[in-house]
Parts: C-alpha cells; sequence; structure tokens
C-alpha cells in the first residue's frame, strides 16, 4: 500500500489504490463548476496568511505589492492555455506572444505602476517547430521593445498537448503612487480610457470566419472589414501611455483595475473593494464605430458589449472632483458617470433615461 | 485571406490558409529535438537584450537579479506539466504542491538570497474535484509556511487536458550576498550539501511499482523499505536552511546554484559561467545508504546516480579556501573537490585513482 509514507514529519491522507490517487483524495467529490471560476478563486485565498512585512498586498488586486526600499514593486501573473484562452487555428504566434505580454503588462498599468520585468515560460509539443516558437517569441519581444520591459527569466518544457504560456510580469512605483481597486470614494468621477466591446466583436468575427472555413476550406475569409476588430482580440495594447501621461499630470487615480473580463464585471470589483455603489450613462461609454457597425451585423447588442465583452485591456479608474480639469480634454479618457454610497446600488442609465441594474458577468472557463 | 492584418503597424507573415497556422508559419520546419532542451533555450536567450538599469542580472542564472532600494530581489519561475514532471498515479497532490513550491524557493536559495514571496499558477481540468485542488494547496500552504514565504497571486484556469504548475519566487538579499554562477576561481573548494541521487533513485522504485500494479491491480506496493528516496522524489526540501547558516557564519560561496539536473550537469554550468574547470573526488562525494542500496537492487551504478541524477534540489557552491575552517564541521557540508584552470578539463578522480572526464547528461523532454 502506498499509504502512511511519513515524510518529514508530514502525513497525508493514505492512498488507498496506487493509480487514480486524484480521485481518492477525499470520500467526498465537490465539481468546480459547482463553485464557479471566481468561486474557486475566492475559496482558495481564504486560507492565504500573509506573514512578511514585506508583502504590502497579497492577493485581490490586479497585482500584488511588495516593499523594494524607497519603491514598490507589484507583480502579476497569467497562464494561457490552448483552446481555452486562445485558438491556432486563428491567432498568428507573434499575435500571441505579444498578447501574453500585454495581458500581464496591462495588471501592472493597473496598479498605476511602469512595468520593468517579465518573465515567460511555455510549455509545448513537438508539433512545433523551432520556427514557430521564434514566431512566438518575435511578439514577446516586440512586446518588450513596446513597453519598454526586459525579458529576465523563465522556463521552456515540453506539453504533452497543447501549448501554455505563462508570463510574470513586475512593475515599479512610489508607494504613493499605487492605485488599489478599494481607493473609490462618494463622488469620484468613474473614468475608462479608449473604447469598449471591441475585442469581444472581434472574437466573434474569428469565430465566425472559422466556421466558414472548416464548412469549405476553399473559402478565403475576407477580414479586411474587421481589421480594427481583430486586431483588439488578436493583439491588444495595454495602456502604459496613459500611466505615464497620469503621472505628468501628476493625477493619482483614487481607484483602478483593468478591462479585462468586461466593464460590468470590473464596476463590480471597484463598488466591492471600496465598499461603494456607481451610476454610470450608456451616452457616455465609449464605443468605436467598426465596433459598433460589426456588433450590429452579428445581431449583438452595441452596449452588452461595452458592458460585458471581455478582453479590451483599457483602463478603469475613479478620480476625485478636483482632478477632472486636469484631465478634461484629454482625448482617450472618458468619463463615463461616478461614485454612489453603497446603498444605492449599481446602475446604467440608458439614453432613454430609465436606470438598469448592472450585472456582473464572469467568463465561464470550467 | 487571413494575412496582411497590419495591427499598430506590426505586421506579420500572412496566413495562407485560416487553420493551421503553426504549420505554416515558415517554409522551413526545424524540430526541437534538433536543438535538444539546452540548444532551444540558448537559442531564445542569444535574442534577449536588456534595457533597464533596474534589471542586474537577466536569463543565465538560477534567478534573475533586480535592484530594490539598498537590496536586490531576486526571481525565479518554473512551469511543471503533468505527465512530463510528474505523475499524478504515484505523485500525491499534497507533496505535489509542496515540490512545485520547493523547487522555486531552491532557486532562489542558490542566488544566496532568503525567499519572500510566490505566485501560484494553476491549469486544470473538471477531472478535478474542489477536494483535489484543496488537497494541492495544502501542500503549497505547507511549503509556504515551511520556508516562511507569503503567496502573493496566481491565475486559476481551465486546461483542456492535464493538470499545469507554474510558480514564480521572488526572494531578498544585500548586492553583496548574491552568489552567481559565474564567482569561482582557481583553487575555490567545492561543497555540497545533503546527499545526492536519491531522487532518481526514488523515481525508478515508484516507476516499478506503478508497472507491478498496472499489471496486477491487486498487488499492494510496498514502498516502506524505499521511504527516504521516495520522500526525495515526491517532497524535495529546499536547502534554505543553509543559506540562514552560511549568513550566520559571514560565507558568501564565490558561486552557487541547486542540483536540479544532476551534479555532472551543475558542475558543467558553474565552469562555464566561470571559465574555470573542476576536479572532485568519487571517495568524497555524499551518499545515503538507502539510496546506494537501492541503486544497486535496481542494478543502477550509486555513483552514475550521484552524478547524473536529477531534483535532489542540494546546493553546489565554490568557497574561498580562506572560509574552509568555518565550514569545515558542518554535518551537511561536503567538500567534494576543487576548481581547477579552465584547460585543465572537467575530471571526477575514482576511488581507484583513475581520473575520469566528468559528462553533462541533462534531460531530455522532447
Amino acid at each position: 500500500m502506498l499509504g502512511q509514507i511519513v515524510i518529514n514529519n508530514w502525513n497525508y491522507k493514505p492512498l488507498r489504490r496506487y493509480a487514480a490517487a486524484i480521485e481518492i483524495m477525499s470520500e467526498k467529490r465537490t465539481e468546480i463548476s459547482d463553485l464557479g471560476e471566481f468561486g474557486l478563486i475566492d475559496h482558495l485565498n481564504e486560507k492565504v496568511i500573509i506573514k512578511n512585512s514585506s508583502t504590502l498586498k497579497g492577493i485581490g488586486d490586479d497585482a500584488a505589492v511588495i516593499e523594494a526600499g524607497d519603491m514598490v514593486k507589484v507583480v502579476t501573473t497569467d497562464l494561457l492555455v490552448e483552446g481555452v484562452h486562445f485558438d491556432l487555428s486563428y491567432a498568428p504566434l507573434p499575435h500571441l506572444g505579444f498578447k501574453a505580454v500585454a495581458v500581464n503588462v496591462s495588471d501592472v498599468a493597473a496598479m498605476n505602476a511602469v512595468p520593468k520585468q517579465i518573465t515567460v515560460s511555455i510549455a509545448l509539443s513537438n508539433r512545433f517547430s523551432v520556427e514557430a516558437i521564434d514566431a512566438l517569441y518575435e511578439g514577446i519581444h516586440a512586446a518588450c521593445e513596446h513597453y519598454g520591459v526586459d525579458l529576465i527569466g523563465g522556463d521552456t518544457t515540453a506539453s504533452r498537448s497543447g501549448l501554455v504560456i505563462s508570463v510574470t510580469a513586475i512593475g515599479e512605483a512610489k508607494p504613493e503612487q499605487i492605485s488599489y481597486r478599494s481607493g473609490a470614494k462618494e463622488n469620484d468621477i468613474l473614468c475608462v480610457t479608449g473604447d469598449l466591446g471591441g475585442a469581444l466583436v472581434g472574437l466573434q468575427i474569428l469565430e465566425r470566419e472559422k466556421e466558414v472555413f472548416l464548412a469549405n476550406p476553399d473559402m478565403k475569409p475576407d477580414l479586411g472589414k474587421y481589421t480594427l476588430v481583430t486586431a483588439r482580440q488578436l493583439k491588444p495594447d495595454a495602456r502604459v501611455d496613459i500611466i505615464h501621461e497620469l503621472r505628468e499630470m501628476e493625477v493619482v487615480p483614487t481607484s483602478m483595475m483593468d478591462i479585462s473580463d468586461g466593464l460590468a464585471s470590473e464596476i463590480f470589483h471597484i463598488c466591492k473593494a471600496s465598499g461603494v455603489g456607481a451610476i454610470i450613462y450608456e451616452d457616455k461609454l465609449p464605443i468605436d464605430k467598426q465596433t459598433f457597425d460589426t456588433a450590429v451585423e452579428l445581431n449583438l447588442d452595441p452596449i452588452t458589449c461595452v458592458m460585458n465583452g471581455g478582453e479590451d485591456y483599457e483602463l478603469l479608474f475613479t478620480i476625485d472632483q478636483k482632478d477632472f480639469a486636469k484631465l478634461e480634454k484629454h482625448p482617450d479618457i472618458h468619463f463615463v458617470g461616478h461614485i454612489t454610497k453603497a446603498e444605492e446600488g449599481k446602475f446604467l442609465v440608458t439614453k432613454s433615461g430609465t436606470a438598469v441594474q448592472i450585472k456582473a458577468q464572469g467568463w465561464k472557463h470550467f
């Protein structure tokens, strides 16, 4: 019986059968889908205890914050899995490499910190040639160049099946520059950079054209009309530019996060962490014309795309009203609403003046 | 044609067919196996350029080193893939969780730094229950407790197939305490902690018993005789204790790395990075009695297990001769040889007095 091995005085539940260890870890079996992705993350985070004084912020924001002399470092990590986060039948490898870096850099920016270093680990099978790996790294290096970050480490290993990319990004800020999700207060102005919904619409187009192609391989998908939305999906850009501009204008957002799961979901996170409510206005929501037109073509409601479309990697942040004048003229920052008391809830005011309760809608991978 | 999309002025090679993008990234196809694991890593590292002054050391050691006020942070990351790095038919999930942390902490220790924070990302399928994930995290938390590190972040996501664990560890040291691979100099003494070869022998036993079980599921594997070697494989311990002791004794190794691929391979790394040669003595090599006896039982040469067995996670380091007296009486540090001129090569002197050239033998995963 492979059980009862006491290792360094640390016992474990005996394995009653040699094989299939994971099936018999427990008498009880709770499915991950019973908890959901956020439920699972909450469940796992409950047991975390922070002991080191150098850990200023652990789990629960876009990035962790650790002490580093007069400065702080922020640390974030993301795992991208083939078949879950990307589809190599239409995601070109250079774009994928760029995106893997960008989504992590976006989390650093979301703390109002400047990205400095990344590590990149990849697991892949012999289905990939050296040329394919080079194409992936072409995108990784392009992103390093674009964001001014150094590739300082990683791991390269075999995989039994698909490609897995794990990136960790490290950034830097003065302690007083860090914007947590928890700092929003009543009457702060809600700001959004860029435009929203494009990445989701782009994904729908790529999926639609893939189906067309699979049905008839002689059909050449024509994506010329959809350049912007497919680019939003295949190669998003983290808004590090905004972080630098905020510093120049001497504005520190009272709270901030990046928009990776959709505006509605992120508003929920900010409101929960800050203990506040929010009201936003449909006519203030930034949506690009190609995104709008393509959504309509796909029979999607453009506002739903803006509210629940993920992967835009724009920034959502709140500012004190006194800072409004400094940002008022910025061409790429949109003032979409303001923070209210928690008991006032979270509402979207439509163009017709109706207040609709905002519902968060995350992604279900399991 | 899904090609010719110019994204942010960054063009990519057009995809001529919609699907199977990775197959047609290039006319030429070089297999990963043509380069080998180390060859691939060298190939990828060639193109890395460091631009930030805060990056003190990038790729090429056990961990990267970045500036952090008066201190430095070291950063390392490892990816563990089911079916490549572990086999869940005999690796209990708590042990696996512990090991995933330990192997990263070991890389921090190998820089002579003290581990402080980790991030842990996992990708897994619905084959795993919440109880199984809890069992994995039981080991992760036990390792955090054991090494005094905080779990500060991570990512939890779905996987199409096996379990993938990505850990990043961050440690701290004064700049002058960091030990690189490159600092060994002629006449320095080569030191090894603990004993070697156990993890490889343990793996052979676990694999053997798995075969027995698969042939006849009624057979209960009896691993009682092999507690130490199976523990070395299933739950290795990083030598953070040695780092603290070296500080107390005021010894900074002139070079250091951890023994993850086998002593022979690590001696090659130190010699290459430092531009030196080395001579070691068979009768000085530390091997535990159970490891020796089990190797003999398995018809393995015990010295080959010591030289080429991976995953022991002991430390290999060099010290200046002036520091020898401080370490001489340490019960768990073994003085296995010394550093020579590069042109003198790398040799093992056997018990019979013959000098045998050391051959590095890495692991082939592809």
